[in-house]
């Protein structure tokens, strides 16, 4: 992609709105752009990323043997007035329609899904069975804020899995839990395991997925090795306190929940009477876990946990792009021929090997304002080409995370570029 | 896939709310399921088919230069007061905060991305510049109908551009005029250019992509060799009249409308003030287009237009898998391994070869059921391994456009795939 050409555009003020860290950031790069308190426009470098978190966790989900669905967001009155939440759960956007038709706008699925998998469900042979979506979810907050972190519209994946029993629930949820740590893994994230109460949506025990930084909304308690983590909202310990697991001092963090799982025992099913018939013929309730992953507060995440004053620092596997190629030259044309006859082949041989490059070409940008905006915008690994690089047949090499550039050989670069987005 | 594992099940019986023939085998067939009236869920063969045709228009519309963003569909009621849309669009959902806030639920999105364009726009070199979206739409339709074709909720690809000049406009309104036919014909639909009203929304002259089947609402009026094609609402000719074009006589037929290209004008661009400085240093307010497709309503058309009574027909290209593998045998344990051995074999083989194969693997279900299911369900080619086909060391091979089925010998069954899938 030519910088030149991008819908993006980086601002060296902080937007008046930019209320965290990775608003700031995402406002200031132009990957998003707000459109209302809590609602944003993604633009192509931050949809990028979000389309990349999307499909670690589809693979993810995938390899847990769930299968893709998509479900609607207007959801019907009756399913809500039917598991008696239409009035308890307060975020749940309202509409009437032009023809007095009521509908809910989907805050989560629960009344949808289960219904609809009632319909494939008789006999327990047909359990243990998943489904999962990956969408837009909308919720009526009081307060939107922290930038991507908590919205009134964002997206979500969520999983729903339905058992025979409470011991094959319990393998899946523990193999889901297993799989969630795989994709903040991959995404560059330390998500620690916290116990949490169930919230609005459960009475029974959960847990949460919290990445410890400033600007999380949660308080958990946890000791340094991560044997023990607890939400402050359920636990009878404080800080200082000898964890029940192995007698470490318990440290009171800040946390971003990333994604959380419930047991949900029969709380839905038995609303929606999902009941199968067992071996022995009993017709028999299912049981429900629930799996969620807020895909565009995970975008949020990664950049409170990976930056520095200057900007974001992408992991390779979300990062919209892997090379920032910056073009240098001064005003004489033969110069600048040069230097952009040379990043064209490089960014054309880059692409060739499916290293995805950002290419600066712009001719009207000072250097200063060119590596100011790849520290912002945060890839992992910046390449400029200029005279001086050229007079010795190398490339500046710099790594976003590292302080040292380094030239590196024209004839040795793309394999340098590959072994690097390997690692 | 293994069809015994497949959120999906098939129905002899139509579905009482089946009003139209998608509905009806989309239904039947286990692709979607209907929330409410106008309201699906995608299942995960019918989510396949979407994301393929989705996939297929991402393609052309980055090869038109167009960059991917994403717009939230919670709206502004300022930016549509701005336009003065707010009370004249009858299909905008108004949504109500607890906070008494108003929203609008985005049945389109001008008054979304003409403000945020404007951000990007300052000189005659940032033009042209053109963005799109797929993205879930929501109209307060006051009759869903005919399945996915109308419905409250549904997909849609929007592409709007700006432009300095009404040339530049023109030029690019024909290139995504040829990549709209590139889009239908790749889904495996002949589509025609028709020259429409502006509808609601402009009052600009416009052109559809009609695709002629009797579930279409609109009437179109086209000559045979389809040189002249006008939406009798805006036609002042009747059938049988002769064709401006070539004097050839005009035929009435119903058409379902697949995409829209408008030429907006200034309509928007000036009620947002989206102006840029010219050469010549004067400022002058941009052109707009913009370009729709309903992907949700794309699936819903390939259904009425590649159907038989027995079922789908799906073109390789979107159909949710490229081989329905069924696998019959007796109730002999030992002729059931045999064939469920060489079924699996040749379900890994087509596999590796990226060819995508639903293996019906199901043990207590006849061979006639098993067929009656391919056939709904409609994939390009259906294989069949028995004990008979076995002792012949063969694969019964049959395209579901075809009536009669042949026999391919094991050794030759890849590469016989591999160059029909190619076609």
């Amino acid at each position: 992609m030519l910088y030149s050409k991008l819908v993006s555009k980086t601002s060296k003020s902080v937007a008046h709105d930019a209320d965290s860290i990775n608003a700031k950031f995402l406002l200031q790069a132009g990957f998003v752009r707000q459109e209302m308190a809590g609602v944003y426009a993604w633009l192509p470098l931050g949809l990028r990323v979000l389309r990349k978190v999307e499909n670690i966790i589809r693979e993810e989900m995938n390899a847990l043997g769930s299968q893709e669905v998509l479900l609607p967001a207007l959801q019907s009155k009756e399913h809500w007035d039917q598991t008696g939440r239409w009035d308890s759960v307060d975020v749940l956007f309202k509409i009437e329609s032009q023809t007095n038709k009521t509908y809910g706008l989907g805050p989560t699925h629960e009344e949808v899904v289960t219904p609809l998998i009632k319909e494939f469900i008789r006999s327990y042979k047909d359990l243990p069975l998943s489904v999962y979506q990956i969408q837009t979810k909308f919720r009526d907050e009081l307060r939107a804020k922290s930038g991507v972190l908590r919205g009134r519209e964002f997206g979500m994946k969520d999983l729903y899995s339905f058992h025979a029993t409470q011991e094959d629930l319990e393998a899946f949820y523990e193999q889901a839990l297993q799989s969630y740590l795989t994709v903040f893994s991959r995404c560059g994230l330390d998500a620690k395991v916290v116990e949490a109460s169930g919230g609005a949506f459960t009475k029974k025990f959960s847990h949460e997925f919290q990445v410890i930084t400033p600007a999380g909304e949660d308080k958990i308690l946890t000791t340094v090795d991560g044997t023990f983590a607890q939400n402050i909202e359920i636990s009878e310990l404080k800080e200082g306190d000898p964890s029940p697991e192995n007698g470490q001092p318990l440290e009171l963090h800040t946390g971003v929940e990333v994604g959380n799982i419930f047991d949900l025992g029969t709380r839905f099913s038995e609303a929606f009477d999902v009941a199968f018939t067992a071996e022995d013929g009993e017709r028999i309730i299912a049981k429900m876990g629930c799996y969620g992953i807020g895909t565009t507060r995970l975008v949020g995440t990664i950049v409170e946990a990976m930056h520095d004053d200057r900007g974001m620092m992408w992991p390779a596997t979300v990062a919209p792009y892997h090379v920032h190629l910056v073009s240098l030259s001064n005003k004489d044309p033969e110069v600048q021929e040069r230097v952009w006859q040379a990043s064209q082949e490089l960014y054309e041989a880059l692409w060739a090997q499916d290293i995805e490059v950002l290419w600066d070409d712009r001719t009207d940008v000072s250097a200063g304002e060119k590596f100011a905006d790849a520290d912002l915008i945060g890839l992992p690994l910046r390449l400029v080409i200029s005279e001086k690089t050229l007079t010795q047949e190398a490339v500046e090499w710099k790594l976003r995370a590292e302080k040292e550039a380094a030239l590196v050989a024209l004839e040795d670069i793309q394999e340098a570029v590959s072994t690097v987005m390997a690692q």
